[in-house]
């Protein structure tokens, strides 16, 4: 494949990324204006591993993290976003997020379309250090802008503490504990003032 | 400075970043269907380096022009999105981004506010092979958000091919040639049957 043509392949999954900027997430913008979209989202969790990368557990490498959080919600174009306090058919939506894997990432020349794929497979197993520090990231800053908020998702959800500690809390200090270790009160003295 | 002092003033420039999603750019959505905002063509850019970064001038270090990308448009934040096709006082722009750069990320931890407005600085300066690169990605990708919409941009501001091959064309092919010679046919063949 020469190098005109494999340009061609990569702007067609480069134009196909774009519909990414209009799916809406459950989160809204730190000042609550609107929800947040997920290629939006996917900057400000790239920037998170950016700028937060010094706390990552030892052995992580930050710019494969920044790389798998890049690309981590694309498949939510064709398998949309499900938010974390949603209730959701866990079996049906990773075969819908599998089946939108193999479609976007075989829009690029075979090789890459590989590599890219297993990065975002690597990033749903959950299992390396990359990963847990990506989902822990990617869980850390919804938390943060629903603070920013007055509430955000919570509200909408009308999620206690216990159910932010055990969907939310839980993975952050799986993968990040000192991440945790900073928002846990900050979640905390939230729950505290709205009863 | 401890590990919990410093996250607090990562968090507030995180924070103080999330106001990118609400500054718009001339350039739409690949579908048109509105104004695209600078933190989604951040992350949008900051892919295009991760997929396109093969075609990259030899010595170019891709995960670098990815930091630089996810960084380079922050100053928007307090400066405004100045379009590539509309009038400015670049003295004054350059002045006020400056300003923007002290402000935001000096928000950070000392050392790592030094470490990462260096960074914007070199992408700025547009001197070195990362910043050359990183420089004609961002000038790549609203030419093909434009022919993905129609025109875009282009027809907003009513400019032809001569303006975007010296404002827009110029730039790529200074960074990234072999982008520039895929891209160039394509917006020739567009402002051809503009005619």
């Amino acid at each position: 494949m020469s190098a005109d043509d494999r340009i061609t392949a990569q702007m067609a999954f480069l134009s196909e990324a774009d519909r990414l900027k209009s799916v809406l997430r459950a989160t809204t913008l730190g000042d609550g204006s609107r929800q947040e979209n997920s290629a939006e989202h996917s900057w400000h969790v790239a920037l998170y591993a950016l700028v937060l990368g010094e706390h990552a557990p030892e052995g992580v490498d930050v710019s494969r993290v920044i790389r798998m959080l890049l690309l981590h919600d694309l498949v939510e174009i064709d398998a949309g976003d499900a938010p974390i306090f949603g209730t959701h058919d866990a079996a049906a939506l990773a075969a819908r997020e599998a089946e939108a894997a193999t479609r976007l990432f075989g829009l690029l020349p075979g090789d890459q379309g590989t590599d890219l794929r297993a990065l975002w497979d690597e990033f749903e197993a959950n299992a390396t250090p990359d990963a847990r520090f990506a989902k822990s990231l990617d869980r850390y800053q919804a938390p943060n802008q629903n603070l920013a908020a007055g509430g955000g998702s919570w509200l909408s959800y009308n999620v206690g503490y216990d159910t932010v500690l055990s969907r939310v809390g839980s993975k952050i200090a799986d993968g990040a504990p000192v991440l945790w270790n900073w928002l846990q009160p900050r979640v905390a003295a939230f729950f505290d003032r709205l009863h």
